[in-house]
Protein backbone atom coordinates (compact mmCIF):
# COMPACT_ATOMS: atom_id res chain seq x y z
CA UNK A 1 0.00 0.00 0.00
CA UNK A 2 1.06 3.43 -0.55
CA UNK A 3 0.24 6.53 1.26
CA UNK A 4 0.34 10.52 0.55
CA UNK A 5 0.69 12.46 3.75
CA UNK A 6 0.76 16.31 3.97
CA UNK A 7 1.87 17.63 7.23
CA UNK A 8 2.80 20.79 9.09
CA UNK A 9 2.35 24.40 7.82
CA UNK A 10 2.92 26.34 5.09
CA UNK A 11 4.30 29.96 4.72
CA UNK A 12 3.67 32.35 2.56
CA UNK A 13 6.24 34.75 1.91
CA UNK A 14 5.53 38.67 2.18
CA UNK A 15 8.95 39.43 1.40
CA UNK A 16 12.56 38.24 1.97
CA UNK A 17 11.97 37.77 5.62
CA UNK A 18 7.90 37.88 6.44
CA UNK A 19 5.43 35.60 5.66
CA UNK A 20 1.87 34.57 6.85
CA UNK A 21 2.00 31.38 8.55
CA UNK A 22 0.16 29.23 11.07
CA UNK A 23 0.43 27.33 14.72
CA UNK A 24 0.38 23.84 13.45
CA UNK A 25 3.77 21.74 14.41
CA UNK A 26 2.67 18.84 12.08
CA UNK A 27 2.54 16.51 14.58
CA UNK A 28 -0.57 15.19 13.82
CA UNK A 29 0.47 14.32 10.55
CA UNK A 30 4.36 12.66 11.33
CA UNK A 31 2.51 10.74 14.10
CA UNK A 32 0.15 9.43 10.81
CA UNK A 33 2.94 8.45 8.86
CA UNK A 34 4.77 6.81 11.29
CA UNK A 35 1.57 4.70 11.78
CA UNK A 36 1.33 3.31 8.38
CA UNK A 37 4.68 2.84 7.88
CA UNK A 38 4.04 0.24 10.75
CA UNK A 39 1.38 -1.49 9.20
CA UNK A 40 4.28 -2.08 6.38
CA UNK A 41 3.31 0.50 3.85
CA UNK A 42 5.28 2.86 1.75
CA UNK A 43 4.93 6.60 2.83
CA UNK A 44 5.62 9.55 1.26
CA UNK A 45 5.58 12.50 4.06
CA UNK A 46 5.25 16.11 2.41
CA UNK A 47 6.06 18.61 5.20
CA UNK A 48 5.94 22.29 5.49
CA UNK A 49 8.17 23.92 7.96
CA UNK A 50 8.33 22.40 11.25
CA UNK A 51 10.85 21.43 13.67
CA UNK A 52 10.31 18.17 13.95
CA UNK A 53 12.90 15.67 12.06
CA UNK A 54 12.57 13.07 9.56
CA UNK A 55 10.83 10.39 10.63
CA UNK A 56 14.06 7.57 10.68
CA UNK A 57 11.46 4.77 9.36
CA UNK A 58 12.82 3.53 5.58
CA UNK A 59 9.56 2.96 4.80
CA UNK A 60 8.80 7.15 5.14
CA UNK A 61 10.18 9.29 2.33
CA UNK A 62 9.99 12.98 3.75
CA UNK A 63 9.98 15.87 1.06
CA UNK A 64 10.41 19.15 2.82
CA UNK A 65 8.26 22.56 1.32
CA UNK A 66 7.54 25.90 2.17
CA UNK A 67 4.54 27.51 0.51
CA UNK A 68 1.05 25.97 -0.78
CA UNK A 69 2.04 25.77 -4.36
CA UNK A 70 5.30 23.64 -3.60
CA UNK A 71 3.14 21.75 -1.27
CA UNK A 72 1.03 21.23 -4.43
CA UNK A 73 3.40 20.32 -7.10
CA UNK A 74 5.08 17.81 -4.22
CA UNK A 75 1.70 16.08 -3.55
CA UNK A 76 0.50 15.66 -7.30
CA UNK A 77 4.03 14.07 -8.41
CA UNK A 78 2.82 11.31 -5.99
CA UNK A 79 -1.27 11.24 -5.84
CA UNK A 80 -1.97 9.11 -8.50
CA UNK A 81 0.05 6.12 -7.69
CA UNK A 82 -1.09 6.28 -3.67
CA UNK A 83 -3.58 4.05 -2.75
CA UNK A 84 -4.31 6.47 0.08
CA UNK A 85 -3.97 10.38 0.81
CA UNK A 86 -3.83 11.86 4.05
CA UNK A 87 -4.35 15.59 4.27
CA UNK A 88 -3.15 16.74 8.06
CA UNK A 89 -1.15 19.82 6.84
CA UNK A 90 -2.39 23.03 7.64
CA UNK A 91 -2.30 24.57 4.50
CA UNK A 92 -2.81 28.52 3.81
CA UNK A 93 -5.85 29.66 2.36
CA UNK A 94 -4.30 33.23 1.14
CA UNK A 95 -0.87 34.46 0.41
CA UNK A 96 0.11 37.88 -0.52
CA UNK A 97 -0.88 38.57 -4.15
CA UNK A 98 2.60 40.38 -4.62
CA UNK A 99 5.45 39.18 -2.94
CA UNK A 100 8.13 42.80 -2.65
CA UNK A 101 11.64 41.37 -3.53
CA UNK A 102 13.32 43.82 -0.93
CA UNK A 103 12.15 43.86 2.85
CA UNK A 104 9.51 46.04 3.22
CA UNK A 105 10.23 49.42 4.78
CA UNK A 106 7.85 50.62 7.21
CA UNK A 107 6.13 53.96 6.48
CA UNK A 108 2.58 54.63 6.74
CA UNK A 109 0.50 54.02 9.88
CA UNK A 110 -0.96 51.59 8.06
CA UNK A 111 -0.32 48.91 5.22
CA UNK A 112 -2.95 47.33 3.78
CA UNK A 113 -2.17 43.62 2.11
CA UNK A 114 -3.68 42.11 -0.57
CA UNK A 115 -4.51 38.34 -0.43
CA UNK A 116 -5.36 35.76 -3.28
CA UNK A 117 -6.82 32.17 -2.55
CA UNK A 118 -4.30 29.30 -2.72
CA UNK A 119 -4.85 25.84 -4.68
CA UNK A 120 -6.99 23.66 -2.51
CA UNK A 121 -4.81 21.29 -2.74
CA UNK A 122 -7.43 18.08 -0.90
CA UNK A 123 -10.25 19.51 -3.40
CA UNK A 124 -7.78 19.59 -6.43
CA UNK A 125 -6.50 16.59 -5.82
CA UNK A 126 -10.07 15.03 -4.90
CA UNK A 127 -11.23 15.70 -8.76
CA UNK A 128 -8.95 13.34 -9.51
CA UNK A 129 -9.43 10.65 -7.47
CA UNK A 130 -10.46 6.81 -8.16
CA UNK A 131 -12.67 4.92 -6.94
CA UNK A 132 -9.94 2.64 -5.02
CA UNK A 133 -8.08 5.39 -4.06
CA UNK A 134 -9.14 6.51 -0.20
CA UNK A 135 -8.62 10.42 1.09
CA UNK A 136 -8.44 11.62 4.46
CA UNK A 137 -9.23 15.49 5.66
CA UNK A 138 -8.92 16.99 8.91
CA UNK A 139 -11.16 19.70 10.27
CA UNK A 140 -9.98 22.55 12.53
CA UNK A 141 -12.85 24.41 13.69
CA UNK A 142 -13.80 26.87 16.01
CA UNK A 143 -18.01 27.06 15.87
CA UNK A 144 -20.23 24.62 14.04
CA UNK A 145 -17.95 22.21 13.90
CA UNK A 146 -19.95 18.89 12.19
CA UNK A 147 -21.86 20.88 10.06
CA UNK A 148 -18.60 22.36 8.59
CA UNK A 149 -16.61 19.22 9.00
CA UNK A 150 -19.70 17.48 6.50
CA UNK A 151 -19.57 20.09 4.28
CA UNK A 152 -15.64 19.67 3.89
CA UNK A 153 -16.45 15.85 3.29
CA UNK A 154 -18.62 15.98 0.17
CA UNK A 155 -16.79 19.69 -0.97
CA UNK A 156 -13.29 17.67 -1.52
CA UNK A 157 -14.34 14.15 -1.67
CA UNK A 158 -12.80 12.87 1.49
CA UNK A 159 -13.91 9.35 2.48
CA UNK A 160 -13.09 10.11 5.77
CA UNK A 161 -12.81 13.33 7.57
CA UNK A 162 -10.88 13.74 10.72
CA UNK A 163 -12.20 16.95 13.15
CA UNK A 164 -10.71 18.66 15.70
CA UNK A 165 -12.51 21.62 17.82
CA UNK A 166 -10.21 24.25 19.01
CA UNK A 167 -12.89 24.03 21.81
CA UNK A 168 -12.15 20.96 23.38
CA UNK A 169 -9.07 21.56 26.00
CA UNK A 170 -6.10 18.71 24.72
CA UNK A 171 -7.34 19.12 21.24
CA UNK A 172 -5.48 20.88 17.71
CA UNK A 173 -2.08 23.13 17.73
CA UNK A 174 0.83 23.23 19.74
CA UNK A 175 -0.26 20.12 22.07
CA UNK A 176 0.89 16.34 22.20
CA UNK A 177 -2.87 15.03 23.05
CA UNK A 178 -5.72 15.50 20.35
CA UNK A 179 -9.34 14.53 20.54
CA UNK A 180 -10.69 14.13 17.69
CA UNK A 181 -14.26 12.50 15.95
CA UNK A 182 -14.16 11.18 12.67
CA UNK A 183 -16.69 11.26 10.47
CA UNK A 184 -16.72 9.01 7.16
CA UNK A 185 -18.83 9.72 3.56
CA UNK A 186 -21.23 6.93 4.56
CA UNK A 187 -22.63 9.31 7.64
CA UNK A 188 -21.06 7.17 10.25
CA UNK A 189 -19.41 8.97 13.11
CA UNK A 190 -16.90 8.03 15.70
CA UNK A 191 -15.99 10.04 18.69
CA UNK A 192 -12.73 9.39 20.28
CA UNK A 193 -11.32 10.03 23.91
CA UNK A 194 -7.96 12.73 24.45
CA UNK A 195 -5.24 10.66 23.39
CA UNK A 196 -1.42 11.38 22.80
CA UNK A 197 -1.24 11.64 18.58
CA UNK A 198 0.27 8.22 18.25
CA UNK A 199 -2.59 7.01 19.92
CA UNK A 200 -5.15 8.92 17.60
CA UNK A 201 -2.78 7.90 14.66
CA UNK A 202 -3.59 4.68 15.26
CA UNK A 203 -7.36 4.94 15.57
CA UNK A 204 -7.47 7.19 12.19
CA UNK A 205 -5.63 4.74 10.83
CA UNK A 206 -7.47 1.20 11.84
CA UNK A 207 -10.52 3.67 10.54
CA UNK A 208 -8.95 3.96 6.89
CA UNK A 209 -7.89 -0.03 6.55
CA UNK A 210 -11.41 -0.62 7.70
CA UNK A 211 -12.92 1.31 4.88
CA UNK A 212 -11.07 0.95 1.88
CA UNK A 213 -12.40 -1.06 -0.95
CA UNK A 214 -11.78 -4.64 -0.81
CA UNK A 215 -9.29 -5.78 -3.69
CA UNK A 216 -11.14 -8.81 -5.75
CA UNK B 1 25.97 45.65 34.60
CA UNK B 2 22.48 45.17 34.09
CA UNK B 3 21.40 44.01 30.62
CA UNK B 4 18.61 43.97 28.27
CA UNK B 5 18.28 41.67 25.79
CA UNK B 6 15.38 41.18 22.98
CA UNK B 7 15.26 38.63 20.66
CA UNK B 8 13.37 36.62 17.94
CA UNK B 9 10.64 37.16 16.28
CA UNK B 10 7.36 38.65 16.81
CA UNK B 11 4.38 36.76 15.70
CA UNK B 12 1.18 38.83 15.49
CA UNK B 13 -1.95 36.84 15.25
CA UNK B 14 -4.82 36.93 12.36
CA UNK B 15 -6.96 34.64 14.15
CA UNK B 16 -7.21 31.76 16.42
CA UNK B 17 -4.67 29.84 14.37
CA UNK B 18 -3.02 32.24 11.87
CA UNK B 19 -0.79 34.91 12.34
CA UNK B 20 2.13 37.11 10.64
CA UNK B 21 6.02 35.91 11.41
CA UNK B 22 9.26 36.12 10.04
CA UNK B 23 11.96 33.80 9.71
CA UNK B 24 14.26 35.33 12.85
CA UNK B 25 15.69 32.19 15.16
CA UNK B 26 16.42 33.96 17.99
CA UNK B 27 20.12 32.64 17.55
CA UNK B 28 21.85 36.01 17.54
CA UNK B 29 20.16 37.54 20.32
CA UNK B 30 20.58 34.38 22.52
CA UNK B 31 24.86 34.64 21.77
CA UNK B 32 24.29 37.97 22.56
CA UNK B 33 22.26 37.16 26.22
CA UNK B 34 25.44 33.91 26.91
CA UNK B 35 28.02 36.31 25.56
CA UNK B 36 27.09 39.29 28.30
CA UNK B 37 26.40 37.05 30.69
CA UNK B 38 30.04 35.53 30.51
CA UNK B 39 30.74 38.94 31.18
CA UNK B 40 29.43 38.62 34.82
CA UNK B 41 26.23 40.96 34.09
CA UNK B 42 22.95 40.08 35.00
CA UNK B 43 21.26 39.59 31.55
CA UNK B 44 16.99 39.47 31.42
CA UNK B 45 16.36 37.67 27.90
CA UNK B 46 13.24 38.72 26.56
CA UNK B 47 12.17 36.28 23.82
CA UNK B 48 9.71 35.74 20.88
CA UNK B 49 8.81 32.48 19.79
CA UNK B 50 11.99 30.65 19.08
CA UNK B 51 12.77 26.66 19.26
CA UNK B 52 15.69 27.54 21.11
CA UNK B 53 16.01 26.10 24.96
CA UNK B 54 16.15 29.34 27.91
CA UNK B 55 19.68 29.58 28.52
CA UNK B 56 20.87 27.88 31.31
CA UNK B 57 23.05 30.42 32.84
CA UNK B 58 21.94 31.76 36.04
CA UNK B 59 22.73 35.18 34.81
CA UNK B 60 19.98 35.02 32.67
CA UNK B 61 16.42 35.65 33.12
CA UNK B 62 14.06 34.58 30.32
CA UNK B 63 10.73 35.76 29.63
CA UNK B 64 8.42 34.43 26.59
CA UNK B 65 6.50 36.69 24.46
CA UNK B 66 4.31 36.03 21.61
CA UNK B 67 3.57 39.76 19.78
CA UNK B 68 5.17 43.38 19.82
CA UNK B 69 3.04 44.55 22.48
CA UNK B 70 3.85 41.87 24.79
CA UNK B 71 7.03 42.27 24.09
CA UNK B 72 7.16 46.20 24.58
CA UNK B 73 5.65 45.82 27.94
CA UNK B 74 8.16 43.21 28.77
CA UNK B 75 11.17 45.12 27.52
CA UNK B 76 9.50 48.53 29.11
CA UNK B 77 9.40 46.82 32.95
CA UNK B 78 13.49 46.33 33.08
CA UNK B 79 14.72 49.24 30.66
CA UNK B 80 15.26 51.47 33.22
CA UNK B 81 17.07 49.64 35.32
CA UNK B 82 19.01 48.46 32.64
CA UNK B 83 22.75 49.83 32.06
CA UNK B 84 22.80 48.37 28.31
CA UNK B 85 19.82 47.43 26.02
CA UNK B 86 20.25 45.37 22.98
CA UNK B 87 17.55 45.23 21.03
CA UNK B 88 18.17 41.71 18.56
CA UNK B 89 14.65 40.89 17.95
CA UNK B 90 12.62 40.88 14.77
CA UNK B 91 10.22 42.69 15.63
CA UNK B 92 7.04 43.08 13.19
CA UNK B 93 6.22 46.48 12.09
CA UNK B 94 2.76 45.86 11.79
CA UNK B 95 -0.20 43.85 13.00
CA UNK B 96 -3.78 43.00 11.75
CA UNK B 97 -6.06 46.12 12.47
CA UNK B 98 -8.36 43.56 13.62
CA UNK B 99 -8.18 40.10 15.48
CA UNK B 100 -11.05 37.19 14.63
CA UNK B 101 -12.18 36.04 17.17
CA UNK B 102 -12.82 32.38 15.49
CA UNK B 103 -11.08 30.97 12.95
CA UNK B 104 -11.27 33.42 9.11
CA UNK B 105 -13.40 31.03 6.59
CA UNK B 106 -11.82 31.42 3.29
CA UNK B 107 -15.29 32.73 0.72
CA UNK B 108 -13.63 35.57 -1.61
CA UNK B 109 -11.27 34.78 -3.83
CA UNK B 110 -8.91 37.72 -2.58
CA UNK B 111 -9.04 38.85 1.09
CA UNK B 112 -7.74 42.25 2.33
CA UNK B 113 -5.87 42.57 5.34
CA UNK B 114 -5.63 45.91 7.00
CA UNK B 115 -2.28 46.32 8.84
CA UNK B 116 -1.67 48.85 11.53
CA UNK B 117 1.63 50.22 12.99
CA UNK B 118 3.26 48.37 15.72
CA UNK B 119 4.68 50.16 18.77
CA UNK B 120 8.20 51.05 17.61
CA UNK B 121 10.23 49.45 21.13
CA UNK B 122 13.49 50.56 20.64
CA UNK B 123 12.63 54.06 19.26
CA UNK B 124 9.85 54.30 22.14
CA UNK B 125 12.46 53.03 24.80
CA UNK B 126 15.49 55.47 23.25
CA UNK B 127 13.58 58.13 23.97
CA UNK B 128 13.44 57.83 27.70
CA UNK B 129 17.69 56.74 27.26
CA UNK B 130 19.67 58.09 30.10
CA UNK B 131 22.75 59.98 29.21
CA UNK B 132 25.04 56.76 31.63
CA UNK B 133 22.71 53.89 29.30
CA UNK B 134 23.67 52.54 26.62
CA UNK B 135 21.41 51.18 23.54
CA UNK B 136 22.17 48.57 20.60
CA UNK B 137 20.35 47.94 17.45
CA UNK B 138 19.98 46.20 14.94
CA UNK B 139 19.88 46.70 11.60
CA UNK B 140 18.82 43.85 8.29
CA UNK B 141 18.84 45.47 5.60
CA UNK B 142 18.51 44.14 1.63
CA UNK B 143 19.50 47.53 0.12
CA UNK B 144 21.08 50.71 0.68
CA UNK B 145 22.32 49.01 3.97
CA UNK B 146 24.93 51.93 5.30
CA UNK B 147 22.43 54.81 4.75
CA UNK B 148 19.66 52.51 6.60
CA UNK B 149 21.45 51.92 9.10
CA UNK B 150 22.89 54.78 9.48
CA UNK B 151 19.60 56.90 9.66
CA UNK B 152 18.20 53.80 12.07
CA UNK B 153 20.72 55.03 14.45
CA UNK B 154 19.68 58.12 15.23
CA UNK B 155 16.59 57.94 14.93
CA UNK B 156 16.19 55.34 17.50
CA UNK B 157 18.96 57.24 19.64
CA UNK B 158 20.86 53.97 19.56
CA UNK B 159 24.92 54.24 20.86
CA UNK B 160 25.77 51.20 18.27
CA UNK B 161 23.92 49.75 15.07
CA UNK B 162 24.54 45.96 14.31
CA UNK B 163 24.15 45.85 10.47
CA UNK B 164 24.24 42.69 8.43
CA UNK B 165 23.11 42.49 4.95
CA UNK B 166 20.66 39.56 3.41
CA UNK B 167 23.09 40.01 0.21
CA UNK B 168 25.85 38.57 1.86
CA UNK B 169 25.82 34.91 2.43
CA UNK B 170 26.29 33.41 5.75
CA UNK B 171 24.64 36.50 7.15
CA UNK B 172 21.05 36.94 8.86
CA UNK B 173 18.29 34.77 9.46
CA UNK B 174 18.29 30.99 9.57
CA UNK B 175 21.76 30.54 9.26
CA UNK B 176 24.55 29.66 12.43
CA UNK B 177 26.68 32.28 11.09
CA UNK B 178 26.43 36.19 10.50
CA UNK B 179 28.73 38.98 8.64
CA UNK B 180 28.24 42.40 10.61
CA UNK B 181 29.22 45.55 10.40
CA UNK B 182 29.48 47.78 13.63
CA UNK B 183 28.81 51.53 13.36
CA UNK B 184 28.70 53.98 16.43
CA UNK B 185 27.07 57.46 17.10
CA UNK B 186 30.53 58.96 16.64
CA UNK B 187 30.56 57.58 13.04
CA UNK B 188 32.96 54.64 13.32
CA UNK B 189 32.68 52.06 11.10
CA UNK B 190 33.64 47.97 12.12
CA UNK B 191 33.64 45.62 9.06
CA UNK B 192 33.94 41.84 10.59
CA UNK B 193 34.42 38.70 8.50
CA UNK B 194 31.83 35.78 8.55
CA UNK B 195 31.65 33.79 11.67
CA UNK B 196 29.76 31.58 13.77
CA UNK B 197 27.26 33.95 15.93
CA UNK B 198 29.06 33.00 19.24
CA UNK B 199 32.31 34.93 18.00
CA UNK B 200 30.11 37.52 16.94
CA UNK B 201 28.45 37.89 19.95
CA UNK B 202 31.80 38.20 21.65
CA UNK B 203 32.57 41.24 19.10
CA UNK B 204 29.61 43.11 19.94
CA UNK B 205 29.92 43.18 23.89
CA UNK B 206 33.71 43.73 23.35
CA UNK B 207 32.99 46.62 20.89
CA UNK B 208 29.61 47.39 23.88
CA UNK B 209 32.08 47.46 27.06
CA UNK B 210 35.31 49.67 24.81
CA UNK B 211 32.07 52.68 24.29
CA UNK B 212 30.75 52.51 27.90
CA UNK B 213 30.72 55.90 29.74
CA UNK B 214 33.17 55.56 32.35
CA UNK B 215 31.86 55.27 35.66
CA UNK B 216 33.29 58.29 38.13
Amino acid sequence: MRVLVTAGPTYEPLDPVRFIGNHSTGKMGYALAEAFAATGAEVTLISGPTNLPDPVSPRIQTQRVETADQMYAAASAVAEAADVWVFAAAVADYKPAHVAENKIKKEGNTLTLELIKNVDIAATLGKTKRPEQFSVGFALETNNEEVNAREKLHRKNFNLVVLNSLRDAGAGFRVDTNKVTLLDAQGEMLIFEVKLKAAVAHDIVQAVLARLPREE
